[in-house]
């Protein structure tokens, strides 16, 4: 498996053995963190944030700095050459003189595809717009399997905004890939799935998948449960926000009814979709998911550099 | 004296023998650079700052870059989640994540207590509103240590707004646990010491102290002269700001009657507070003073990631 | 040749003779590139850009970590002690505490040189107003050198905004030093080169020149075409914008006339005043200019730090 070179724009860029090998390179870096410290010792990480996310950027310079790369970049595209007029072709090639890869933020849907056929060195995509988020698709599978033990065979429920969330959309496109895993869809009739992705599911995957408005009935045969928040500014008028922003906040009591090993998911940043005393319970996997986030894009960067294969 | 792991929010948070352990390794860090240079090398320091200060924040990023350390982190709270609603709990978890030790600058009084609470890695806490600021405390026992011998036993004149100033509060009660040191308080009636502090200082610490208006009446009797800068935010009105913000400037001319070896301390930045042509008196310590925070930096981190012991 | 603790404000600072030891450590680096990977292990950079330059910044910045060394700064003077009324002669006398070499970015003409009298540490131009960016000329001499094998004997077109360029004003200056040059100038009557340079060129270096308002007539005679941006912030009235911006735009078409080993410069970012279609001729030169500038800066800083002699 090569992937020394390739782009990351989506997650379906990658095949399933192509995802596998990078889920490998990313368990044998947490299995032995010192032997992956230094592999990328002479290698620069190119950070284009074209509007702020300093989850993503630090989990990306995490992943840089623990294998002994460096950074450079900009956090806020009003600081960088865009604010005169620049487009981002010129922008990547010169890009291309000063990091050995990059991982590319933008408001705009496509904006990183773009930029991938200008550069000479790999571009990921770190998000553009509602469209595509393919690293936080890695840092949930890998989550998923480092604590289910398999990507496949699981009842997986998503629960809150299931219509614009990016995060979502992306992480059911790709699990549908893998075999045996059912989806149960939990959100108000107004933040239901989109018509494509349910249309993708039952006719092209053939993937089992249930709707419901209710967390509470479905909540004891999931396998994995993944949060997300329903935002502010996804709502047209502030009545429907506020009679929907807690109609999908997972608590205490709500998780009694789960199975004992059961996963509680979420991309993070919340507000309050889960009660915080939900934390101390060992099902709550969220911060170690942020952890995984850091090591699954070790393991992606250092494939796209084509070092660490022999560590 | 292993400080290894521990938070420095206050500091009071370390006893005075702990104190002492972090400026023997300032001094042993000062007198052999090179043996500290790689000490660092593999740990991240996580720079959290909630509100802006270059000063604070290139101190912090020198220190850990001249241990061979690596840096991260955000300038400017409107570029982090927390304007995604994030509450400092879960921005703490997920730090820890992505670096070794992590310093919180925050608008508000009692926040990174509050992170230390939640976080697996040590908390500096690198100011927080008008409350604490701990490191440069210890950057001005450093520089007192270092420049008059011993923090015991001096007589220390604070100069301009006693009110206001956590800098000064924070080094007045510091140096009120240490022996023999005398405090003469130079301000204007409406900028003097709170009353809290001025209690402590007399029936707690029963340390000594005079206050007055005028500083070239005592200037003649003290070892250190610590100068602070009267904002104009601090002030209710334009004509108090005008009448007062000149009445304690120190000029050359005053520090005619000073002590040969006064030390003339102030922890910048300075506006008008201190003539530009004291800068040429030996006595004028500012910039040293600066210089040695690196190093009281550089002894904390090191301290609590529990490296450098043995360099 | 010894340049280590020199500033570089002015290209005029640097003789012939020291610019081309810069040129000829340039191209050493370029020639072998890991030796010279961890020059700079223990060293810093200060980068203080008090107004936004991601692509002066991140060349610097690529500079430096390619050398093994590491970076600190601000990208905005807003997230700087500058909004605290600090003035840049105690800014840089705390910084040299902190770097071991600094760059200057500075909306003020003279800033970089003021900065430079209190400093302990080399200082680098990197942008004042309207004045100069040394190391832009740098870039263009190192371009030229490597491109066309020599800085002498060159018909060097310069085509677009000649009266507010400081690009154009500071290489037209340095190359005006060197033998055999002449010049072509390419502007509207409304922006052409300043008397004040016409004059230098013509009495004081002796140099030929030609001034016209029309490239296509011109192009065919070019060794070197140097494209420039006509910034709609120059203009009085939006009226006299709209007339000129595409007068002066380079086009496959108006290429066809041009020598067949001319290159073409662009100190980027462009907007349109070279089409597209251009990108893929050979003679299109603005990326590996771009390139080029990373290699002319590791040079300088190198010989500022007095370190890469014996690499």
């Amino acid at each position: 498996m090569n992937l020394k070179g390739r782009h990351l724009i989506d997650p379906g860029d990658f095949s399933l053995l192509e995802l596998e090998s990078i889920f490998r390179l990313a368990e044998k870096i947490i299995e032995n963190k010192d032997e992956y410290s230094q592999i990328c010792k002479e290698k620069i990480l190119g950070t284009l944030f074209y509007e702020p996310s300093t989850r993503t950027r630090l989990s990306f310079e995490a992943a840089m700095l623990r294998m002994g790369g460096k950074v450079l970049g900009f956090s806020d595209a009003n600081v960088s050459s865009a604010a005169k007029g620049e487009n981002i072709a010129d922008t990547i090639r010169v890009l291309s003189a000063y990091a050995d890869v990059v991982v590319i933020r933008h408001p705009k849907e496509g904006a990183p595809r773009l930029a991938s056929k200008y550069s000479n060195i790999p571009v990921i995509n770190g998000g553009d717009g509602g469209h595509q988020h393919p690293t936080q698709t890695l840092t949930d599978l890998l989550t998923i399997k480092k604590l289910k033990g398999s990507i496949s065979g699981n009842t997986v429920g998503f629960c809150g905004d299931l219509k614009f969330g990016r995060t979502v959309h992306s992480l059911i496109k790709t699990l549908s890939r893998y075999p045996d895993n059912k989806f149960i869809l939990v959100s108000p009739e107004e933040l239901r799935l989109p018509d494509h992705l349910r249309h993708m599911l039952k006719n092209i995957a053939q993937v089992e998948i249930i709707e419901t408005e209710d967390l509470e009935t479905v909540i004891g045969s999931l396998d994995i449960l993944y949060m997300t928040r329903i935002q502010k500014e996804r709502f047209f008028n502030e009545a429907d926000y506020v009679r929907l922003k807690d109609s999908y906040i997972l608590t205490r009591n709500k998780l009694s009814e789960a199975k004992e090993d059961m996963l509680v998911m979420h991309p993070l940043p919340r507000v309050n979709e889960i009660s915080y005393d939900v934390d101390e319970d060992d099902r709550a996997a969220y911060f170690k998911q942020a952890e995984f986030g850091v090591y699954a894009r070790m393991a992606l960067i250092a494939a796209q550099l084509g070092v660490g294969n022999n560590a």
